[in-house]
């Protein structure tokens, strides 16, 4: 039996998406091979790594100058990664502090660069995106990076940085496919593949082609976006079995109607949720309304003693991993695209159930 | 149908694996979840993780001042992560050259250090292991490092060098888990798992503790050995999944009766290929007697202009990826430890077949 998993990620997958890799896994459309056999240069594996990457490209609307690379290690390699590939002949880089996953990036960027943190939600607690307007960015920043959804605090920009000339940065691992992105106003967009796309393991860079130039000599090659934009990401061998069961996801996406769609599905998840935080006391989310993310939920009971009664209930319901990060604390449910409405369902009325029994 | 596939890697998987893993792929063991979606803090990753760890400690009896890491990005990558590594104070490194993938070694690690080519087998076309005392080590090198076997070329090393107290590294990527290691001889190992461990994304790296204090300041996070051993590999997300393949290719192994049983497989395999080569003048194997590889056996017809006729017919014969590599040309067949018996057989069966028809 399925449960509803609300893992921040890696994470809960279309479950059609697992009956097909189920079914193909010894033989791959009579291949007489698993895709995990696959030379990655064989015929069959390249049909699969260019169907993924046509798709992506056909969900996010990604315009022909950028690159799309699949690599590996995640969002936290690429918080190396980036500086490497971005400095050029730049010493410094502005980042916008938004929760644990900036921190995380800006602690990594500054054994490559000096950091300049434009904007800090620290003041808050991290419960809010500061306006563009408050921004300190300085002029010879080689990138201002930003991470768009921060999976821990549930913060979300709904609105995109407008940076001029210098290219934005952003790490989108936690929300990408789940809502429009108009890319060309990014210079890299990167994220891990465990939440929103697929299996951990899987990286995947968007990079405008005018930045491909600026790599410092330090940077290792299979994390060289330049050297993988010219050999199609395969200058290692790829993750892919990860790239494949992603390409199983954005078919899934497709089908269901692409990003408009699952947009809309993702804003009816999310108001199922906040709009019962907004209702009772007995529950609260700390973050300010306009901020709030759709994939990432943080919610504190006010009794917190009540902590392991709710999650001890909520398994007992066939719902798991909602408890918060430790850094914050409470609960969070994480509803990725593949988080059907029924889940959030199951939850609110087990929240609500919850309150009447404990309230 | 499954067919007989001697891709260099990705390769074949035990049939069994693939078998258990198709049948896990939408529950694991009741827990509701596919391994894909598990958060990789939850306890029944942690438990897939932990056993996988054991297993491979026992298969390889890694003795217990070593640390075994599951990290990404392969080979390649750690053609870089190694110097960055081990380098501390120092600033160069010898490499012995024994084909393509110790020149991609020898290449990456330019960009960190001074390397000094202790030994090269160029000058007859990579065919050979040169004996260590030809070797002209240096006396200040951070490490040495070999490529115990060459998936190219086809080259293995059936000794163990001794580099005194200058740690020895080995990418063993293509023949870890065939044979008997002395880990205790080596200050670090390291893999790519897609050849005889599992899928793609997972690279496992075998480092003494004693060495894990040397990194460079540049070293990202996610492939700094100390910072991983230290989060148990989850530093970053690990590539999950794969490391729940190569468990099971773990436990596979482990039933087969560990690594001296497999090990008198692959010798026996091995023997059916090379003794047929070495009775026929139709094909022939370019690699010294005492370093050939018994996991990646090149051969050239003798008549280059039927090397398409033989690809043909292996196909019609269920029989696939034998196509040599562009650098060396003619053909190769991997038999790693998944390829079963049957798979050489079928192939030797095939050759001779072949040489009687157009010898």
């Amino acid at each position: 039996m399925r449960i509803f998993n609300f893992s921040a990620g890696p994470a809960v997958l279309p479950e059609d998406v697992l009956r097909t890799a189920a079914s193909e896994m010894l033989d791959w459309r009579a291949s007489g091979m698993s895709v995990m056999e696959m030379s990655h240069r064989g015929k069959e594996f390249i049909s699969i790594h260019e169907k993924a990457l046509a798709d992506l490209r056909e969900l996010l609307a990604i315009p022909p100058n950028y690159k799309v690379l699949f690599l590996q290690g995640g969002a936290i390699a690429e918080n190396a990664v980036v500086p490497m590939n971005l400095l050029g002949a730049r010493t410094s880089a502005d980042y916008v502090n938004t929760g644990e996953w900036s921190k995380k990036s800006i602690k990594e960027a500054k054994k490559y660069c000096a950091v300049n943190v434009a904007a800090s939600a620290e003041d808050r607690s991290f419960t809010y995106v500061p306006a563009q307007a408050t921004w300190k960015t300085s002029r010879d920043a080689a990138y201002v990076h930003v991470c768009t959804n921060e999976t821990i605090g549930g913060v979300e920009y709904h609105w995109t940085p407008d940076t001029g000339d210098v290219p934005l940065v952003a790490d989108m691992s936690s929300h990408i496919l789940s809502r429009a992105v108009d890319v060309a106003k990014y210079g890299v967009i990167y994220a891990g593949a465990q939440k929103n796309m697929g299996p951990a393991g899987l990286t995947v860079v968007i990079v405008r082609d005018d930045l491909l130039d600026r790599a410092l000599p330090i940077t290792p090659s299979a994390f060289h976006w330049k050297e993988q934009a010219e050999s199609d990401s395969m200058l290692n061998t790829p993750a892919t079995y990860s790239i494949y069961v992603a390409g199983l996801v954005f078919e899934w996406l497709k089908a269901r109607g692409g990003i408009a769609a699952i947009e809309r599905a993702n804003i009816a998840k999310a108001a199922l949720l906040y709009d019962y935080l907004d209702r009772t006391e007995f529950y609260r989310n700390p973050v300010q309304r306009e901020d709030r993310s759709r994939m990432n939920v943080p919610f504190k009971l006010r009794d917190e003693s009540l902590d392991e009664a709710f999650l001890k209930g909520a398994k007992e319901r066939g719902m798991v991993q909602l408890k918060g990060h430790r850094v914050v604390g409470g609960m969070r449910a994480s509803i990725y695209n593949a988080m059907p409405v029924e889940g959030v369902r199951t939850l609110v009325d087990y929240m609500q159930e919850f309150e009447q029994r404990h309230g």
